[in-house]
Order: structure tokens, then C-alpha cells, then sequence
């Protein structure tokens, strides 16, 4: 531990934190140009809204994580976590690469592309508010939710007649306006190298949103396209890709305070919500779905011995249920020890005082929140039975007979009209995932996830139960657990979907066939569909007044914001953005400061040699020997391994390039903290941070313990 | 949480940290004045060697404990967990002054003194090496021990012929030197004020060597005098007693790298051993005593339910094995993730090296190495069964008949040749604890107890084992576990020792009264009281050589250091002494910075209403309206509730009095962390850190919640 002898940290002394909130669309990054520059950027703001220039060209989309490209052969780097399914795709027994790593020294090497692992390059944006508007302007509820999607539809089908074009149409601000989202599909994408997942995953879920961190959370992949230079299906001729522009690598890194920008795609953000939307959310949604998560996962266990092929095959939902209660737990404590609501009901007086400061304003937003509050509250009314209906996805076999006879519906209708999911292009996942939950399935745990929610359900109103599922699970005025348990074995006992063979014929069969079926789940599903398609109808009458009320509320916001000179960002929505901060650390607790920088020493201090701590021997001699090689850091007296920043981000942002002022990569965005779960409703300046792996970790490793001295040699490392 | 949106964090940005490793005589200070100064000393160095001046003289022993002077009206400040007993004793269901402190208006109102709870002012320390030495020079072993005793016996009963002295004589770097140290004894000690356990013991023990750390831990009290101004038993009449010196209290307090010295009694430490013992310790007695802590832990748990009379009477006893079973396992951590071993093993090899260097050193020092290395290795070869034996101390029925033999045997010799702890002045001690044995106490437990560490006996060699024991307990070759239950029932069925009235008797009777009692315990005694006294007088054999090695040994390390211009302190012995250095924080973690305070809030944020974190309403109040008084620090914040500094202190510290650069109270040292325990062994400058109650939150806490405005009256509080 001799890197305490050397502590030249050089801790903000500054006072407040320069707050950093923000996920920026390219466009608006020109009018950011004099906060970026105070706090170091040093590129042409203006250029960083040209989506064909350096650096935004270099940005993309990675299967629905963010990555970059770092070389002109088409080199792609993102985090391991994103490129995990490949990664473990080619892995088999005899050739662990997921466990041992994986390095292509010679092109010929690169393991093949994996079927849905695809990159995306954005290649435009255009605001097409009027053409989704417009023709819609007149309509109300569900009406104008129908219309609004099928002019989406309408847009995203003439975008992709261009070759290898995939496109989708974002809704900003709730609907206040609308970019369609034009992306080159990359379609062959190779495996190039990966660290061993006792790097590339070190520290595991235990670690996982926690600092301090340790993890090599990266991975190299490479674009192919033809030999004309199109994106092409797999071929043995295909070439490199050669992008546009892409990212120089740093070896100098970052220093605390330093300024740092990521470059991806942000999932879903909340920051715009009402404060009973947010008092909704906090004291009985989270609350709420955190206890069913929580029953589920003692449920499952209960039903599954450690160690025994259902606990394995549960073990993704475990770990999915579990990642989420962590993450409801942490939120409810951010919001209980915070003065969050407190903040946003002033925010919302300011607003509404505001708005009556004069006539005009008065006439123009006077009614948007009272409009928008009666409708959130008509969202919020069957919460409970709403929960429950929810989680249970979890249960298969209703899940699947559900999915199974909505698809033979939806065929019905022309594909444009389909339901989102059930389209042609939908096709193929359906079966992948049909196929797949046979790894993913046992029947008695299936049964103990259903009996429990319907007992769960059968403590709602009576007026909130519905007689499908009251007459197919025999629930009265009292739930009697034992007929109930017993209706259930002779649903399993009877039921044929158990079996993928005969899931994936349902695929193709008709709705008259589904409506004789005698199979228990298909005869549920049908008798189910009636009281889905009516909720589905009343949601999209309340959708399509949201898609007029919210934009409305957020107009009024951004109008009050400009009032004050401040610059708006949307809530994110898996669209290109920018978020720019500084390295800076943070105080998880009174009189606890979580460092911006871990070291080489830290990660060795953490090796147990059990996974998820199973550091090599080989990556501990380097560093008991101190080969820093020209990684070291002075400040931090040793390699720098992860990093913490302001900057704003959220899922989807995995994989983001993280950049200095220049440009240059020096780093990758792959998790947050505890504390800034949260987050994702309120960024709080002082505890909001971002997890970066330190590109000075990442070629320490390539360098000195996996050997890719081709790619440090293939990209552009700077000093 | 908002004082984090203020983080003036003047955290170090210093390269190595300043190493203020010692704990110095007072007389050992003038020479550390330049570097004193260089931290922030503005007194006069040389005065700290005055013991009858300021600011040593306002210095006191509390009971074990160190407090100070704060008043000219003989107030006395200490920690709350120093002052605990008495508050305990004072407290009664109806008045709970333990739960809700306890605040007198006026002089009348203090609590009476508790017996036992004493104050010594040290008023002298006289080297007396010459005189403990000479007499004994020309003996050797056991010989050499006993003459040394009986020397130091003499000087402390010619000392204590003084009215209220209390003398002793300490041995400093383990023999080399002696000095008699005459202290004031001061035996009317009344409870003036305490705040209520949620703060003078927040956190409990789960907080215990734990940052961030929140505890009030301090309490007053008030010495009290005859009307002549001399000590006297509690009288009503009596007067509080003017000391010659007192502290002003700094209601400014502190700043990270600020300067801070303590002044106190520290017990124990280790820092001159071997590398053998130094290994003996970590690797093997360490890791054992750990095991049987643990497995003792969980007999008593096994038997004696949660909840009952039996668990009640053990809680101090579990508090007590589980404080050490984690101060070891720190110990055992710290150790194995340091370069400890490495360190002192270098340190041994430069030393040998420098006294090989010249012939003259090494006529004088070359043979004290291996001297002192195989009288170690006699002391260690046993050790697992001295372990066990060591261990039988927990069971109560043994333990009391063999200190009742002893006794009787002790008091056949004159007062001053008797073993230590059994003489004349020992007795009230030693009834008062055979009384309190009624109520930790209990057969069930004691037989378990028993019946384990039999066990783990029965496993040693043959030839370690013993034959009163064996016999005794019906232990042949092979542990017949209920063979010898059956023999502990019986035992204890027939034993009269369960009962107080009875060993209270014992207390009065003679060797022949013994020798011919049927009582078992008393019989047991009596049979193992050969194998008591040869073992004692083989250690007595090798201690007394001991007591010419070690300080062989040590004078060479001082001559070593000397030569190389450093000043050397002697291991802690209990005797009064000044450690200094700074504020500062540390890093417990890679990534991880324990800052140097914390705050009004952060204590209100571990709130959960139920003990050990039940602040009280009232507090919260105060903190939740910002009522900081004017005890706000700019840099935090808030108000500083507790501060970490590299101050060197160990267990016996407790209440030192903290002062500023001006010898003015800034706080009371209450902890360590638990990185530094090994600091017992081993000073790290990165990780040994002390823990400190601010006195701005004392203030706080006296004024905004507890009313103790008379008090703040009559200290001397200065900005």
C-alpha cells in the first residue's frame, strides 16, 4: 500500500461545484461554447454540431450502448459489459475466452460477427416536427396517438429505403418536437481483443455502482463492410471499415478538475416530471415495485436450490430483479435524505408565478399544468393493480401465450399499422427470444412466480380484479391458496408450451386456431386479449392528450428557463448527446470523500482470488514490480485505474468515449455511483458522478499484460 | 446534506506526509521545539518539561482515563465512555441520567463521588535508574527480577508517605531507565454534567474505531478538596480544589494542517520488538487468541438466550471478546497488506550492520541481538498452551478459587514481598470484584465455557498438559466430552463459590483452611497452585534476564538512532506523555479519503431513532434549523463535530485534552480508526490516525441543546 506515502492529490479547494447538469443535443453544443471553454475545452464548439466532423463522427451506436471508433481501420472500443453476449458467444469450454480474454493479433483472427450485434452511425439528424405534427393537429386522444405514430412509421419507412440505412424518429421534450434519426447500419462487426473477464468485470455485482472501483470495463471490436465500402452481411472478403474521423488515444490522462466530455447514446431520463409525478413515483412506485422485486427473488430462491439448473437458468432474472431493487432502494434513500420534492414544488411555484406575472403568458400556459396534472393523475389511479399486471412478465408461460397470440392478431393488420414489436422486422428477435427462454424456464419456479402474484392480486379491490384472470385462476372473494395452487398444476400438468419446439410453431398460426386451442395458457390468453386491448385503448386516448399536455408544460419550461438566459436540455431518449464536466470526486457520507482516481495498488488491495476479485497472477506481479510502464501518474503515484466525473449520463451512455478538451480519448463512461441513481430525476451537483476506466489503465493492460502491442501500435496514442 | 455544496476542502496537497510518530516524555520536549514550531507550536518548548506549569499541570489521570483542568474552580473534562461508571452508578430506573444526562446548576447539585473513581495530578517524575539498578546489579534471573521489585516497592512506599500520594515506578524502554513518578491523588470526584448516551456514546459499538464518527464523547466532573485545600475523603464541607494551571476552551477550533497536541497517559506499545516477536505475534498468537475469542463469543451466545438474565450478565463480557476478536483481525489485516515485516526486518539488518561497523560497538552491542532472540523464543515455546490457560481466566469458578488461594497465601508474607495485585491495597479492589461477580455470573454459561477450553486443551501434547488438570477434569488420552460434562456437573452441583456471601468468606481463611476444603473449585486450586508458582518462577527466571537484555538491546537502537540525529521515545507505559502533530485525513481505501471532520449533519443522517444512532429530537431540531450558534466553521460547512489528526496515542489517551498551537482545548482524543490499531506495533504516517470530539461541538451542544450554560460560564472560552 505504498501509494499512500505519496497522496498528491490535488482535491477541489474550489467552493461550490460547477454544476454540469445536461445531456446536450449536438445542435446545442455552439451556444455551450463559453462554459465548455471556462472549463477547458479547447476544440471549435461550432463544429462539434457537424455530425459528419471530428469528433461526433467517430461516436457510435454499439448495440444500444455508445462506443467509438479509435482507428482508420475501422477499430471499435466500448465496454466490456457491452460487448459481454459476444464475448461470451465465443466462448466454449474448451476456449473460455469470456474467463481467459481474448486477443486477434492478425485480422484473420477476428471471431466472427454474432447475430444482433450491429453498429449504427448517426449520420443525421433532422428536425421533422411539422411533418409528425402537422398532420395530426386536429385530432384528440387516441386518435392523435395513432396518428402521430403512423406518420413516425411513415418517416422511418422511406428513411430506410436508403441502403443499409436504419432510422428512427425521436420525440423530444415529450413531443414537443420530433428529429428523425437517419444511422448507417454496420452489419458485420468482429471481436478483436477483450481483457479476461477478471478484468473486464472485476469486482462484479458486488461492486457494481460502487466506488471505489477497480474494472477493466473494456473491449475492441471491428466494423467490416464490402469491398466497395458498403455495409454488407458477413464475408470473408468484407474489408475494414473506414470511418470518417476517429479518436486519438491519450496516455497523459486526466488530472482532478480536469475538463472531460462523453459522446453517446443516454436511454431515458426524468427530469422534467411534475412534483406529484415525482412524489408519485418515489413514495409508491418505487416503494412498491421494490417490495415485489424483492417477494420475486425470495420466491425464485425458495424454488430453486443454489447450485441446481433452475437457480442457473434463473440466474439472469435474479440478478435482474436484484440490480433493480439496488437500484429503487438507492433512489427512495436519495430522495428521503435529499430535499429533491422540496426543490422541485419551488421549482414549479416559480414556474406557475411566472406565467400569471402577464397576461400573454397567463393566456398561453395558464391551464398546461393544471391539464397535465389531471392526466398524470388518471395514469396513476390503478397503481397497484397496474404493478401487479406488470410484473407478471415474469411469469413464461402466460407471458408467452400472450406474445404468441398478439402476434397472430397484429399479422392481421398491414405491417405499418402493426403494434411497436410485432412487425416484420420484429420477427426474428421473437423467435430468438422464444428459443431462448428454454434456457431461461423451469416449470415449478414459473408456477411459484404466478401463484404468488395471483395471490399478490387477489388482495385488489374487487373492482380493480379482472374476470379473465379471476375465472381462469378460480380467485373469489377469498383467495384459497390451495385450489388455487392446484388449478395451476393442472394448467402446467396440461399445457404444451413448455416445449420450444411447439412455442415456435405457434409463431405461425392463425387466430382461429388459437381460439380452439384447449392448451390452459393459449385458452387464458385468448380470453385475456379483450381486457389488454381495451386498457391498450384507454392508455392511447390518455397518451395521445399526454402528447399534447406535456409538450405544452414543457414549453412553458423552456420558455421560463430562456427568461432566465438558461439553455434547455431534453430528457434523454437514446439519441446522440453530449455531456460535458470535470473530474471531481465526491462525499458519499459526512466525512468520507470518494477520490476521483483509483490506482494499480487499489485493485491489487482488492484481489481475493476468488471471482469477482480473481485478479491474475500475472496482472499482480506487474504491479507488485511497479511496471508502470509510461502510465504512471504523479499525482495519483501510481496507474491510474477508474475515474470519477460531473459529467451527466445515464444507461446507454455505456460505452461512451470519454475525452479531454482536445478530443482525445482518455477514458470510457461505463457506470455511476450509488448516489447518483438518482439521478435519472435529479442531478444533484454534489453527488451526480459518472465512472470512467482510465484510458491509461486500458493500454497499461494491453501493454503489459495481454501483449495487444498491435493495437496501441494500430491507433493513435498521444502524449 | 447541503453543507457538501460547500466542500473548502484545503484537503493536503503535500507530498509525503509529515511522519509526527511518538509519544514523548514532557522533559524530551525543548528538544523537539524546531519541529514543534514547524507545525504550528507558538508556546515556549521548554516549558512543556514543567510539569507544575502551564500547560502540564492542568493534565490529569482520571481513573485510567486522562482528562484536564478546565476551570480555576477544579472542573475536569474527560470522554464520556472515561466517565461512564459513575454516570451508571448515579443512574436509576426513575432517573436515568446514563439515557438522559445529567446537567447540575449549581455546586449542591453534583452526584457524591463513586468509590474508585480517583484523580492524580502528576507532580513529579524523578529518574531513579540509579536506585532500582544498583542494589540489583551483580544478581541475575529470577533473582535480578525479584531484587528489582522489591527496589521499586521500597521507593513507592517511601514516596507515598507524603499525604495523598500515589507513587509508582515506571519502567521506560523495558528497563533501561526508571523513574518514580509522585502524583496527587484527588479522591472527591463529583458528576457535574454528562449529555445524554445518544450522544455521549452515538454510534455505540458499531461506530467503535470507525470514521465517519460522530460522538459526544466527552463528560465533567469537579475535584473536590478539604477546606485547607488538601485531599480528603467526601465531605459536604469540602471545597473545589484550585488547580495551579487550567485550560481556556477555543470555541474557533481547528483546520485541516492545523497543528494539535495531546497530552495524556498512554497504556501499551510494542514499537521496539523483534522481527521474531513481531511474527510470533501476527502469525501465530494474534490469529489463535482471534479463534478462541470467537468460538468463546459464540458458547456464551449458544448458551444464553437473547434477551435473558444470563445473556444480560454476560454483555460485557461478549463487548469485551468482541473488541478485541476485531481490534486482532485489524491487527492480522493491517499486517498482512503492509510491508510491516519486511520494514522492521530491514531495520534489525541496518542496525546489526552499524554495530558490526566498529570494533568499539561492536564489543558493547554485538551480542545483545542473539541474547535477546533466544530468551524470546523460550518465552514463545509454549504457546499454545499458555494461550488456553490464559483463556481459563473467562471461567469464573477457577479463576476465583485460585485468586482466593493466593490470597491466602500471599498474606503469609510480608505486605511488600507480596505478588502485586495482592497486597493491602489491593483488597478493597479485590472484594469489590468478587461482589460484582454476582451479576456476570451465570453456572450454565461458566460450565460451557469451561467444558470448550477443556477441549481445545485436551488436544495439546501430552507432555504440555498438566496433571492437576487432567486429573481434575478426568482427561486421559483420548477428550471424552461426556465423561468430563458429567464431572463438570458435579462439580458445580457441590461447589459453594456460585455464591457471594461464600467467596466473600473465603476471602478471611488460611492455607490450612484450604488445603482441607471439599469444596472442588477450592480443591482444583489447591492442586494446581504447584504448577502456578513453578511456572511463574520459571518466567520470573526469564524475565529477569529479559530485564537485562531488552534494555541491552534497546540502548543500541537508541545509539543507532542517535547517530543518526533522531530523538528516540520510550514504548508507552502509562506514564504522562505529550504526543503532537496535525490535522489530517487519511485514505482507509484506494479511491476512499476519510476527511478530517465531521458534521452537525452527517450525525443527523445516521439518525434512525433507535440506539446507538437515537439522537435525540431536541438535537436534530437544533441541526435541522441550522441554529449553529457561533460555533459555524466556514471550511465544513457546519458545526465540526469530531476531526482526525496524526496525533501518536494509544488506549489510556482517552480524554486526553486536545490543544491548539496555544495549549488551548480544541477537543478530547476519544479513538483511533481502525487502520491504525496496528499502530500499537507499527506508526504508519498514511494510516495511524486519531480521533478527536471537537470542542465546538461540546459548545454546540452545551448551549443550543443541553443548557449548560453555566459551565460555559465558567471556563474561559476564547475565539
Amino acid at each position: 500500500m505504498k501509494q499512500w506515502m505519496l497522496p498528491l492529490l490535488a482535491l477541489a479547494s474550489s467552493g461550490v461545484a460547477q454544476a454540469t447538469e445536461g445531456m446536450w443535443q449536438p445542435h446545442q453544443l455552439p451556444a455551450l461554447k463559453a462554459k465548455m471553454d471556462a472549463l477547458g475545452f479547447n476544440m471549435d464548439a461550432n463544429k462539434m454540431a457537424d455530425l459528419g466532423a471530428f469528433p461526433m463522427n467517430a461516436v457510435i451506436n454499439f448495440n444500444g450502448c455508445s462506443a467509438s471508433f479509435v482507428s482508420p481501420q475501422g477499430l471499435v472500443v466500448t465496454n466490456h459489459h457491452c460487448g459481454y453476449g459476444a464475448i461470451a458467444y465465443h466462448s466454449t469450454p474448451a476456449d473460455n475466452i469470456l474467463n481467459e480474454g481474448f486477443l486477434a493479433k492478425r485480422l484473420e483472427q477476428e471471431k466472427p460477427p454474432v447475430p444482433g450485434y450491429k453498429i449504427w452511425v448517426t449520420e443525421s439528424m433532422t428536425d421533422v416536427t411539422a411533418k409528425v405534427l402537422e398532420p395530426a393537429a386536429k385530432l384528440t386522444g387516441a386518435d392523435y396517438f395513432e396518428a402521430i405514430e403512423r406518420n413516425k412509421k411513415r418517416l422511418v419507412a422511406a428513411c430506410e429505403q436508403a441502403p443499409s440505412s436504419r432510422c428512427g424518429v425521436y420525440n423530444f421534450h415529450h413531443g414537443a418536437s420530433y428529429f428523425l434519426v437517419q444511422e448507417l447500419e454496420i452489419r458485420d462487426v468482429r471481436l478483436v481483443y477483450t481483457p479476461a473477464m477478471s478484468v473486464g468485470k472485476y469486482g462484479g455485482d458486488i461492486d457494481n455502482w460502487m466506488w471505489p472501483r477497480h474494472t477493466g470495463d473494456y473491449s475492441f471490436f471491428r466494423a467490416y463492410v464490402g469491398k466497395d465500402g458498403k455495409p454488407a452481411e458477413y464475408s470473408k472478403d468484407n474489408v475494414p471499415y473506414v470511418p470518417k474521423r476517429f479518436l486519438k488515444v491519450s496516455s497523459a490522462g486526466l488530472k482532478d478538475n480536469d475538463f472531460v466530455m462523453v459522446m453517446g447514446y443516454p436511454g431515458r431520463t426524468n427530469r422534467y416530471r411534475t412534483a406529484a409525478e415525482v412524489e408519485f413515483a418515489f413514495e409508491q412506485n418505487y416503494p412498491k415495485s421494490m417490495d415485489l422485486r424483492n417477494e420475486l427473488i425470495d420466491i425464485i430462491k425458495a424454488n430453486a436450490a443454489e447450485g441446481s439448473t433452475a437457480r442457473l437458468a434463473y440466474a439472469g432474472t435474479l440478478a435482474g430483479l436484484a440490480n433493480y431493487a439496488k437500484n429503487f432502494q438507492s433512489m427512495i434513500e436519495g430522495y428521503q435524505s435529499s430535499d429533491f420534492i422540496e426543490r422541485k414544488r419551488a421549482q414549479e411555484q416559480a414556474l406557475l408565478k411566472w406565467i400569471e406575472a402577464e397576461d400573454e403568458r397567463a393566456a398561453q400556459y395558464g391551464k398546461v399544468k393544471l391539464k397535465l396534472d389531471s392526466l398524470v393523475e388518471q395514469t396513476q389511479q390503478h397503481l397497484d393493480r397496474d404493478l401487479i399486471l406488470g410484473y407478471l412478465y415474469y411469469n413464461q408461460m402466460f407471458t408467452t401465450a400472450q406474445s404468441l397470440y398478439r402476434l397472430a392478431n397484429e399479422k392481421q393488420k398491414p405491417d405499418l399499422e402493426r403494434k411497436k414489436g410485432y412487425q416484420q422486422r420484429d420477427w426474428d428477435n421473437m423467435r430468438a427470444r422464444i428459443t431462448r427462454m428454454e434456457r431461461r424456464f423451469d416449470p415449478k419456479v414459473d408456477k411459484a412466480i404466478l401463484l404468488h402474484l395471483l395471490e399478490r392480486y387477489a388482495q385488489l379491490p374487487s373492482d380493480e380484479r379482472i374476470e379473465a384472470l379471476d375465472v381462469a385462476f378460480l380467485i373469489g372473494e377469498s383467495f384459497n391458496r390451495d385450489k388455487v395452487a392446484a388449478q395451476l398444476d393442472a394448467m402446467y400438468a396440461n399445457t404444451a408450451l413448455t416445449s420450444s419446439a411447439n412455442r415456435l410453431a405457434w409463431l405461425d398460426k392463425t387466430v382461429p386456431q388459437f381460439n380452439v386451442s384447449d392448451d390452459p395458457f393459449i385458452k387464458l390468453a385468448v380470453a385475456y386479449y379483450d381486457t389488454v386491448i381495451a386498457k391498450e385503448t384507454l392508455d392511447k386516448k390518455i397518451d395521445g392528450e399526454l402528447l399534447k399536455a406535456r409538450p405544452a408544460y414543457m414549453n412553458a419550461i423552456i420558455a421560463h428557463k430562456q427568461s432566465m438566459g438558461d439553455l434547455v436540455y431534453a430528457d434523454a431518449n437514446s439519441s446522440l448527446r453530449v455531456s460535458f464536466g470535470t473530474v471531481k470526486g465526491y462525499f458519499p457520507k459526512d466525512g468520507l470523500y470518494a477520490a476521483p482516481f483509483t490506482t494499480l495498488e487499489g485493485l491489487a488491495n482488492k484481489a481475493t482470488g476468488v471471482e469477482p476479485f480473481d485478479a491474475s497472477a500475472a496482472q499482480l506481479k506487474q504491479i507488485a514490480d511497479k511496471n508502470y510502464s509510461h502510465y504512471y501518474d504523479l499525482n495519483v503515484g501510481s496507474v491510474p485505474v477508474n475515474f470519477l466525473s460531473t459529467v451527466d449520463t445515464t444507461g446507454g451512455n455505456s460505452g461512451s468515449a470519454t475525452v479531454n478538451g482536445n478530443g482525445e480519448l482518455v477514458g470510457l463512461l461505463f457506470d455511476g455511483v450509488y448516489e447518483s441513481i438518482i439521478a435519472d430525476w435529479d442531478y444533484d451537483p454534489a453527488k451526480a458522478r459518472s465512472i470512467h476506466v482510465d484510458s491509461r489503465y486500458m493500454l497499461w493492460q494491453m501493454e503489459k499484460v495481454d501483449g495487444a502491442t498491435n493495437l496501441i501500435e494500430e491507433m493513435t496514442v498521444v502524449k
